[in-house]
Order: structure tokens, then sequence, then C-alpha cells
């Protein structure tokens, strides 16, 4: 823990909220198929169209939107109601537009680490969507640098950390899913933080247990400056 | 033009085709809508409903999808079949999957230029839509930088500057819009190249006559070599 320098925080469910706002478009989905199938079934309908276009369409809300449209479509055999497509791009637009809520005590956080250590925000998912939340969050001037990858695989990691010019050793990431911010950052030799967030979108979800000395499992964000002051 | 030292390309139209893709699905889009209004009025539909959406989706071709069923909506009074809609999801697709084609000669230069300028690609759109077509297109090994932004605004140039670690006069760029690649590096102290491909999309087109000694005006990219070497 000594040795770190460097330390980069994931965005979605880590700096903001994020999940709830997709699970409540999931259930307004659900409301609007009801004539169709039994919201759970709807639900996994379009989860699994979500995963079948993640290559294809990438993360985030334009995504998200036409996943949506899709298993309407799908769903429905092609008899859902043009009012209902409508509704689902206003659904869309009111998730592009949602005011950016604060994780608690985040910005106390980055306030106490901001001089001793150098801050970065490193987050997967659409470009634009991403910037637009940084900026309404006020957070952007405590981090040197803003990584926005398309996948939070091994390989964008590992240019990341090549990008700041340091040894692994002296980075640490801390976010909120095991599968994008704790797993690939230890396998490269860097130090990970895990601060759950309330929801998690399965897709995220690993059944896992670390046991690793560059990893801590902490309850809240503010655990953070108990380990790193 | 001695000082260059690092030379960033744009993606879209300079190092590979794409707005023809992109008038071919306009024309489709104008087709399915043949029963509403003339193609030349739905493409202005369209085309003004893709400017008002910029600012919200961005670039790329989830926004133009997502324009485009909007645009639907809009000049069918919402009477659209839904079987239009499900052929303009279709669209997107393809778009997305299309092949990557190089433009004329462009390899040829990249390899004259390698090991005697430092090599960059800047671009604006969908990360994950330009990270598959520098994949596909087989140049990545030519960059010793990517940057991907959400707009390519003088700021946006002003931060890549600043983390190549040069002076704006050690920069030039190379990119087929006047709008995006050559104005706002001028405005910087920055070198242009402006190498126009036969198709430009109208929001991406000035009028403007540039006298600027660090601007040059090719008639295609084989002519940068001339200048360079």
């Amino acid at each position: 823990m000594k040795n770190i320098k460097t330390i980069a925080f994931d965005a979605d469910d880590t700096l903001w909220v994020n999940e709830p706002y997709f699970r409540k478009a999931e259930e307004q989905f659900c409301a609007l198929m009801e004539n169709y199938l039994p919201h759970h079934s709807s639900h996994k309908e379009l989860f699994a169209i979500e995963i079948k276009n993640l290559p294809l369409y990438g993360y985030g809300i334009k995504a998200f939107t036409l996943s949506m449209i899709e298993a309407a479509m799908s769903i429905s055999n092609n008899t859902i109601p043009l009012s209902a497509i409508e509704k689902m791009m206003d659904i869309g637009r009111e998730m592009l537009t949602a005011p950016v809520e604060l994780i608690d005590d985040i910005e106390e956080v980055l306030q106490a680490l901001q001089g001793k250590y150098r801050l970065v925000m490193a987050t997967k998912g659409d470009l634009l969507d991403q910037e637009r939340k940084l900026e309404k969050s006020g957070l952007a001037k405590y981090f040197h640098h803003i990584e926005i990858m398309s996948e939070k695989k091994v390989l964008n990691y590992e240019k990341l950390i090549q990008h700041l010019d340091i040894p692994p050793s002296q980075f640490l990431m801390i976010g909120n899913s095991l599968k994008s911010d704790v797993l690939p950052v230890l396998e490269l030799g860097g130090h990970a933080f895990h601060v759950p967030f309330h929801t998690t979108w399965a897709y995220e979800q690993v059944e896992t247990t670390i046991e690793d000395e560059r990893f801590r499992g902490l309850g809240k964000v503010q655990e953070v400056l108990e380990v790193l002051l």
C-alpha cells in the first residue's frame, strides 16, 4: 500500500449514482410490455438482447435505448404500438438528461486525497455521456486525467498505466465492480479497492472470493481514507 | 513546417471511407419514407433531427439510428409501420459491421512518415465504433497515440497537444474537415493540412478561404509527403 502514488476512481456508482436509473428504466420498459409478457420475463428478454448487442453497441444509454426497441419488437412479435416505441425513446432521452447525484462523501474523499495522490477517473461507456456527467458532477477539478474506455479489460488498464508512466505497483483502482474494477487491475499487479454499491447490474456480478494483499473490500468510500491517509 | 514533430490524422474520410455509408443509409431512409414525403424533404427532416440531437446523442451510428427512428415517427405523424422501424435498426447494424475501406495510398503515406514523425490518430465519434474501425483497418500499428474525442473543439485539441507534451508549433493535423480538423488547430497555433474527401456531411461544411502560412490545402493525401519529406 505504501507504494501507491496514483488512484483511479471508477465513475458510475462510485462517484455518482447510475445503476438505479437503468433499474427504473427497465421497470418502465416492463410496464410498457405487460400486455405481452409478465415483468420478470420481459426483464429477462431485455437483458438477453442487451448482452447480445454488447459487442456491437457497447455500453451506455443509446445502446440501451436501441436494445429496448429491439426487445419490444421481439416480445410483441412486431405488434407493439408505435406509441410504446416513442415512450422508449423518451426513457432514453430522460436518462441522458438526468441530474447527477454524487455518492455520499465522495467529494470529501477526493478533497482529502488531492495533493497527496495523483487522482484519475477511469470509466467505461459512452464518451459524450460520461463527459456530460463529469461536468455536471463538479468533480472534474480533482482529476489529473480522465480515461473513458470502451471496455474495462486488462489490455485497456495496461495502456492507462503505461500512459500514466508508473509501474502497476503504484496504481490503485477504486470501484464498485469486482469484474471491471478489481480483477483486471489485480491481474496486472496493481492494487484494487472494492466499494460495493447497493445496486449492481447482473452482467457485472461475479461470484468470487479475493485473497490478495493488494486488495481491500470496503463498506463505503470514506474507509478509503482510513487505509490511505 | 520545419518545426513539425507530431502529425495527427483524422480517421473518418481521411484514413478510411465513412461518409458514403451515411449517404447510402440516408437514401435507404428516404426510400422507406416515400409514401409520406419526397426524398429531398425526408432528407431535410432527418438532417434537422440529427442536428437537434447532436448535443444529446453526439456523433456516430447509434445516434444516427435513433435520429432515423425519431424522424420516421415525425414525418409519418406516428403512422409508420413497425417493419420500417425494424429496417432502420437493420441499417444501423449494417453500418456498424461494414467493412473498412482504406483511403487510397494512406498506408503508403503512414509508412513513409513512420519513424520520421510521431504519428497520432485524432477523431471524434463513438468510442467503440472508432476502435472497431481502427482494428479492422490494420493501421493501429502506425500510431503512437489514439485520441477519440466527443467533439473536435479547440479545448479538446488543447488537451491533446498538452498530453503530447509539445508546443502547438510542433503539431500538424491532417483531415478532410475545415471545421473540425483545420480551423481549431490553426487557432491554437498548430499546423493543419486539408485533404478534402469527395463527400462531406453538410454539418461539416464551412465557407471560408484560409490564408495562413501554417495551412496547406492538398488535393490528395500523398501530397503530404511532398511537403514533409
